[in-house]
């Protein structure tokens, strides 16, 4: 089970991460299935013909509805929901810091009501450990507080200290799930979190410390979080020379598909975002020529189809016409075939950006896709 | 393109109904698409899979919304949605008496008011051929009025009297529409409607003045609308002796896997029905055992398929815990799930129900089902 790095382009890295549920070509994009399904009536099943390689769930949503002890009596999210290939589950903190109400924090962990019925939780690294193990996911997630920008240097420095100590924890419970026999999943691997706000000489200690911890990959948190993507981009390079080069590194909930390709640029080989699937049921729809508004009066007799560049399951069949019509509708089958081909997109732009670092034609791919693909048209 | 028996058992009939889509082998349940799209995010493509013959749309919604004139432009509906098998149009009249605002009955057709945006609309017998010209539907309905039940016989008299005159401007505007070369399907067909609430001489003589018309088939309309299964049973046992033995016979809006067998004993062909994707959108699925509601707590970690006996999308892939869920998280991957089953459900009763036809145990198939499919589980 391990990163392997197959080649560089400056610091931009192609890469395999092998897995006890099958192989990740990197860099790659996550495709975030919220609770147990992508939003949009997406399957499992559909996922494989959308060039999904790993399916994210959320451990807060998973914890309260259906519970994941419920998973765990199932076999796992992996048989619950018909997924073969690797899923990550998050920590469970950021939805605890973002959705759930009354929360309280100490050292021992969150107290916090449910964002469904009230009911007082408690989660800290322990919970959320065995939480993810219930679930049996191949990736957990380390538990930490996701700090929003700004923030103030003082808040950030005793945020990380308590969000390392609880890393050490997490190893530890961790490393105790997956000796027990009842555990589903004994090879469940647990990726740090570097955090930081935007103080970059904060960042860089932080990763430094995580790094000692030996950690099966390593995340970049607490960014996409009210910081700009030049904040972003900055981060990112402040702290790469200090991740280790042969562990895989997943920056968390980005972004557009130009902040991907400036992040692989920046040495990054993983990531998840729900803005494609958010998007398109918005009638948002990426192309490999811009940004498209589907909903937009001028598609009213178009016969083409979304992209004429594209082979998803909608632009085969469907025109844009008829997808704006379902929009206009209200059906739910446009909400289906705009997200089949978000996720479409961001898995192709995966596989775009894998070949391109494979023929060492990475930065041309860079240069000439930057301008286009943050279009709107 | 016509209507062939093949085969009786009892009143019961085996046929075949050629049409320039293709031919549908009957007793045939259409699957309904209102606005051009199935409810539950099922694409045209999805109900190939789905054993789907003929996929029913509606001519009063697709008026309103995209536009009957935006349909043609866009080459009429099948290459709009991407069905390529029979499509059957209502004539809009259900709709223009359920939904709309403000209608006012005069012989020349009715005058409303859009449930969307009020918007004042003419609908004639002409009207109403027009649009399902411009839809370019395999199969288009005569404009008549459903008489909700119960209606007074002095009512049922004087509207019959009218649905029968319109019915002749009906065929007129049809013959004339076939004719002209702007015209998408040429070879659209037309079938006439009977009314005449449940007073069974009423029904009757209703029957034979339109059987007289020479329509390419016949439908039972004003059934399922306020009267019971019974009464509706003891009508289509008064009119089947009057309607042509050589053209196809359709019963309107009709209705559970019981409805449905009672009806195909009683010389029915042809079904519509809403309720297999409205009742799955509320969990409530069919199964060869009787009906389940999905919602209730003893699913929550029930490991089986939906139904044993099933091999649609969802019974092969997903468990009852899981489906379950994915309802109680407001997942729309529920919905697609549960309409698929249902609607396969359907489709395969149909089938069963030709095999049974084709081998000649029709009754016993009857006796058996009818105590079974009803049951609530």
């Amino acid at each position: 089970m391990a990163y392997k790095l197959l080649k560089n382009e400056g610091t931009a890295r192609r890469g395999e991460f092998e897995t006890v549920h099958g192989t990740v070509q990197t860099p790659a994009f996550m495709n975030v299935g919220t609770a147990a399904a992508i939003k949009g009536g997406i399957s499992s099943y559909d996922l494989v013909d959308l060039k999904c390689q790993v399916e994210l769930c959320n451990t807060y949503h998973l914890h309260l509805r259906p519970g994941d002890d419920l998973i765990y009596d199932m076999g796992g999210l992996h048989k619950f929901m018909g997924w073969k290939g690797p899923i990550l589950t998050d920590s469970g903190g950021f939805q605890v810091f973002s959705l759930a109400k009354l929360r309280t924090i100490k050292e021992e962990g969150v107290y916090f009501s449910s964002h469904i019925d009230g009911k007082k939780i408690f989660m800290g690294p322990e919970q959320s450990m065995q939480i993810q193990s219930n679930l049996a996911s191949t990736i957990a997630m380390a538990f930490d507080e996701c700090i929003e920008n700004p923030a103030t240097r003082e808040y950030t420095v005793s945020s990380i200290a308590r969000t390392t100590r609880w890393l050490v924890r997490c190893k530890r419970e961790m490393q105790r799930l997956n000796s027990l026999e009842s555990t589903i999943n004994r090879n469940q691997l647990l990726f740090g979190i570097n955090q930081g706000s935007t103080f970059h000489d904060l960042r860089i200690q932080h990763m430094i410390d995580i790094a000692e911890l030996d950690l099966d990959g390593y995340a970049i948190g607490g960014l996409a979080v009210g910081d700009t993507a030049e904040e972003m981009y900055g981060v990112i390079e402040a702290i790469e020379p200090y991740m280790p080069k042969n562990k895989i590194r997943y920056l968390m909930g980005v972004g557009t598909p130009v902040n991907i390709i400036e992040a692989v640029h920046r040495g990054v080989d993983l990531f998840d975002c729900v803005m494609p699937s958010r998007n398109a049921r918005h009638g948002h729809l990426f192309t490999w020529s811009g940004i498209r508004n589907l909903i937009n009066e001028k598609y009213a007799r178009d016969d083409a189809p979304l992209d004429e560049q594209c082979d998803c399951p909608c632009c085969r069949n469907h025109s844009r016409a008829y997808l704006r019509h379902l929009f206009k509708a209200n059906e739910m089958l446009a909400m289906r075939l705009a997200v089949q081909h978000n996720l479409y997109f961001y898995n192709t732009l995966m596989e775009k950006i894998r070949a391109a670092l494979d023929d060492g034609t990475f930065e041309q791919f860079r240069a000439q896709m930057v301008p286009i693909l943050g279009k709107r048209i």
